[in-house]
């Protein structure tokens, strides 16, 4: 199979007209000089893991943050790099793929090229698999041509392997010290780039010359923090749903007798679920943060799906469109639960038949009322994460089994007097992580690519690709590079720890912020989008004309450019510095000097509190 | 509900953009006079059924074809229609919804005010239940405005009620002379057309002055026949699936670790199935046409698809995608058979969960072989035309289950020596056909619109509006009517009958047939998408650019113009007549003589042999 890698392929109208399209650089990429700021040594978000953090990365961890800035900016500490040495560097899909990551691999390639025609850009086949076993392509412009802004990780292949034992840690290393690589490319989601920032650390501990860069490509949309804005993938991910979601509202206005119950994938958090949401306007979603936030349990979501559904009756409608993301099943406490005495019997290696035997009463009792097919699926092995295997779980079948039970007793009562629920599920996912990306994920990819040259011809170590100010035209995108360690978080406590995850620090999945923008956007319509149906219908992933240039909803609400803001706040000091000069008259300095304790008396008591949002609680992940 | 039918919404920027797209009329319905040629009287394509349909329907059997002429098309025995009073149609969508249904108004809609601005449309809110209870809407402008080129059925809502039993033909009988309709259009597939051909003739024998007429509209496809080349929604239905399809066969490759199988929408036939098949080169596809025609057990089934995935492991894949027909369920004999046992009982009352003790023993044999999901699905009440519930039978889980367990085993006995088997499963229907209507569907539908006043000004009932030459530009298209009866055929046989459809005629759904070019073609290329994974992606649907304007390739294989041919025909008997005209010479007259006896000879016995292609065999419908 591996000599079918980067075969030159035929490809339909639509494919070979999206093959010539060319993305655009923003100003600060273009031209051959690499001009890079550095700003201040960056910290992490989670102050109380600080320690633990730069414990476990000495040699990566307070990295500063990375700017590069256009060849005619003005910035007398910015590091001019103009010698451009032939480097080889190595580029690998970890994990699950997602559109728009060809575009990554391109990037660098016309990057590395412009730089210097004699740099090697080395493939690695089938993923992780392939950088142990040193299995490479050497990338051409000829390889390239047919996977230019096209779907899927074929041109490479993928494992879902990570890289994270002793063994593959070192197989990685030797791979690098054989092939001679300067740098080594790491493509993938929360759990890869974690692992991309393990490798830096070991490799530097190693004094082996090889840099790591990570690259935000996930479907997921959950690798979000102050550097991340969104991720590549996400976009058409959110599109190609959206359209089989409208399709699902028109079809349910049409035919006025189903309800339909959709899961989408984008494993523990909601994003691709509220993203699709507030594309289409169905009549409810369920985020598995509220869940978790509230506590509701499986009688508490049945009941007001019910409730939901009788109201809607009273208006004669008969018909709906529920979404719920896969990581739900996780978030229902008591199912939670459940799901953790089930895998610690699996991991003790206790026989999935046996495992209802040895539950503890209550959660026997839980297992023993759900229908027989939640009850196999819940039984599968968990993920490498410590999930449970989220796609295979088809929690709209059981809620819409619940639901249809539970009408029926009301019908029965007679407190409920209108026709039969009917439902209808669907699971949206595999269908859509293989399409072809669309324009945003396809900008976005090749700029990031882009961004890996310039963070190696810096000698960077440790450090992921970052892009700005997306919600703004290319031309006013910023691209800089962060220490992954500063995205890094600990997890104190879990359930089922194993020894080598327990307490170590790692990029967790964002959760949905339930304090932010867009969730906000979603409470002010629900009660609009539930009882009017108010469906949208943005149609098919278009590539030119209306709807091409459209970018995700929850990306554009978002305040955004953390990284120009930490700019703009230290030209603010330096502005202080130069107005309250030795010289200043008192009046000046006992204004500033107030300003000041009082600003550092506000900040020290809002870093020492504890972050709140962001992350799924302990006991939910 | 019904105040909201027809209400304007808001649309989305790509849906406003398609609501300004003006579909081109074909040069012989430009201008306001109304030219019509009939041809001969028509027979049925069954020539045993002809006097049983004759039987059946007195008024509307043998009646002409009917071409509609460009205004300055000289033929010398066309009607000219100059005078175009005000007149009163009514217009219902019928069955199950179907991409492009809105365009039909619409044509119809513009048609009726060119000729007429006092002519009024009246819409049936909510199906053919509206019809019955005289809900109307009457279509303005404005209605419009929101639904051209849009999908689904929302401006007026469908049941999938038939018009069948005496109660309500009556109670449209009663609707249509309430409200003095002068014509009444019937949206729909193979059931509502053929309710259509018997309102007609009911009406004519009631001597209501309301003409019926039929347009055909089914995702199916399976509305085909001799005067028939297609179905508005059809290439829609296939372009979104096969969207679908191809990021699936992208993320096998991409992966390549799971086989997909995946199970589309379609009823009985195989026609989705296949066109996707064309445009997406999936690794295999199962159509319930030939499973039927070489009566392949589920057994045979098993082991067809595991010696695939067996030589596939051979060369290194663990992937792949298998497409298969949701009627395919129906078509394995034995499940057949045990479908028919188990429907038997349902309709003598028998409770689903007392059947499996009355099977007869090898039935029960199969069905307690069968997983518990499958048997549940197969215990559902069947359908009004008297099929499994087929979107609801989970076939592609079925032979998941199958093909795993039997790798498995040979895992197990040492004949298969490759990694394990993985599947996932997926049923594509209803995500698709809600979907914004393809241009080809669009145009066609309303093209058709148009037609269906032309129809009605010619004063016709019991016809069906038809575009031929579909595959040329829209200038090409060749504009008429059929009747009804004409595409009628009388099945003898059939198991469970009831008394209302027994021996009744009625047009039956087209199978893809096997001696087709179409088959053909994928017969040609069937072991290389096997063996090399030729994955096509047409990528999602455009509106503009490359594909935009792409057309079913099953429609563009095919022999064509079956009613041009019809003409031609009559133009050479014409001809020989001209040339063998009293006076000619006595070998111009032995030479015609002995040439028509033998075209006679030939054709009698041509057409006294039974019908072997086209519709399934009676013991499979």
């Amino acid at each position: 199979m591996d000599s079918d890698y980067g075969t030159p392929r035929e490809l339909s109208d639509l494919q070979k007209h999206r093959s010539l399209y060319r993305p655009q650089l923003p100003p600060c990429l273009q031209g051959t000089t690499v001009r890079v700021e550095f700003g201040d040594a960056t910290t992490a978000a989670d102050a109380a893991g600080a320690h633990t953090i730069s414990r476990f990365f000495p040699h990566t961890y307070g990295q500063p943050l990375a700017h590069f800035l256009r060849e005619t900016t003005k910035v007398p500490d910015a590091q001019i790099i103009t010698e451009h040495p032939a480097i080889r560097v190595g580029i690998v899909f970890c994990g699950r793929q997602s559109p728009g990551g060809h575009n990554v691999i391109w990037g660098l390639y016309d990057a590395l090229k412009a730089h210097n025609p004699k740099s090697v850009l080395l493939g690695f086949l089938g993923g992780s698999e392939g950088l142990f076993a040193q299995k490479t392509l050497e990338i051409s412009d000829e390889i390239l041509s047919t996977y230019k802004n096209q779907g899927g990780y074929d041109l490479l292949g993928r494992t879902k392997d990570q890289i994270r034992t002793t063994e593959q840690v070192n197989a990685a290393l030797t791979t690098c010290n054989n092939l001679k690589l300067n740098g080594l490319v790491i493509i993938g989601g929360v759990t890869s780039n974690t692992d991309a920032a393990q490798l830096a650390e070991t490799f530097a501990e190693a004094k082996c010359p090889t840099k790591v860069v990570g690259v935000p490509v996930t479907l997921n949309g959950d690798l979000k923090n102050q550097f991340v804005e969104t991720n590549v993938g996400f976009d058409t991910i959110a599109k190609v749903n959206s359209q089989l979601i409208s399709n699902v509202c028109t079809d349910a206005l049409s035919a006025e007798k189903y309800y339909y119950f959709i899961r989408l994938m984008g494993r523990k958090a909601s994003h691709v679920a509220l993203e699709c949401t507030l594309h289409s306007h169905p009549n409810m979603v369920i985020l598995a943060e509220e869940v978790a936030a509230s506590k509701l349990t499986l009688f508490d979501l049945t009941k007001q799906l019910c409730d939901a559904v009788q109201v809607r009756a009273e208006q004669d409608k008969y018909h709906g469109v529920i979404l719920l993301p896969e990581g739900l099943i996780e978030s229902i406490p008591e199912v939670y639960a459940l799901l953790n005495e089930i895998h610690g019997l699996l991991r003790h290696g206790v026989s999935a038949d046996k495992i209802s035997s040895q539950l503890s009463p209550w959660a026997s009792a839980l297992f023993e009322f759900l229908p027989p097919f939640i009850k196999k699926q819940l039984l599968l092995f968990p993920e490498s994460d410590d999930s449970a295997q989220l796609s295979q779980i088809e929690t709209e079948k059981l809620l819409a089994h619940l639901v249809e039970a539970e009408m029926n007793k009301r019908l029965k009562e007679g407190t409920y007097k209108g026709k039969k629920f009917n439902a209808i599920c669907h699971f949206f996912g595999y269908q859509a992580r293989g399409s072809l990306p669309s324009k945003f994920d396809c900008d976005y990819a090749y700029v990031l690519g882009h961004i890996c040259y310039h963070i190696l011809a810096a000698g960077l170590n440790g450090y992921m690709a970052t892009v700005t100010n997306l919600k703004n035209p290319v031309d006013k995108w910023k691209c800089g590079a962060a220490p992954i360690t500063a995205m890094m978080t600990v997890k104190r406590w879990g359930h089922n720890p194993r020894a080598s995850s327990f307490g170590k620090p790692a990029i967790h999945p964002a959760a949905v912020d339930l304090k932010g923008k867009a969730y906000e956007l979603l409470q002010q319509n629900a009660f609009n989008f539930l009882m009017q149906d108010l469906y949208r219908n943005p149609g098919p992933l278009q590539f030119d004309g209306p709807g091409a240039d459209a970018k995700p909803v929850t990306l554009c609400v978002e305040d955004q450019d953390y990284m120009g803001r930490i700019k703009l706040l230290r030209d603010y000091l330096e502005k202080v510095r130069t107005i309250v000069k030795p010289g200043c008259s008192q009046e000046v300095l006992k204004a500033a000097l107030s300003a000041m304790s009082s600003l550092t008396d506000i900040l020290s008591v809002l870093s020492s509190a504890p972050t709140s949002v962001g992350h799924f609680g302990n006991n939910h992940s």
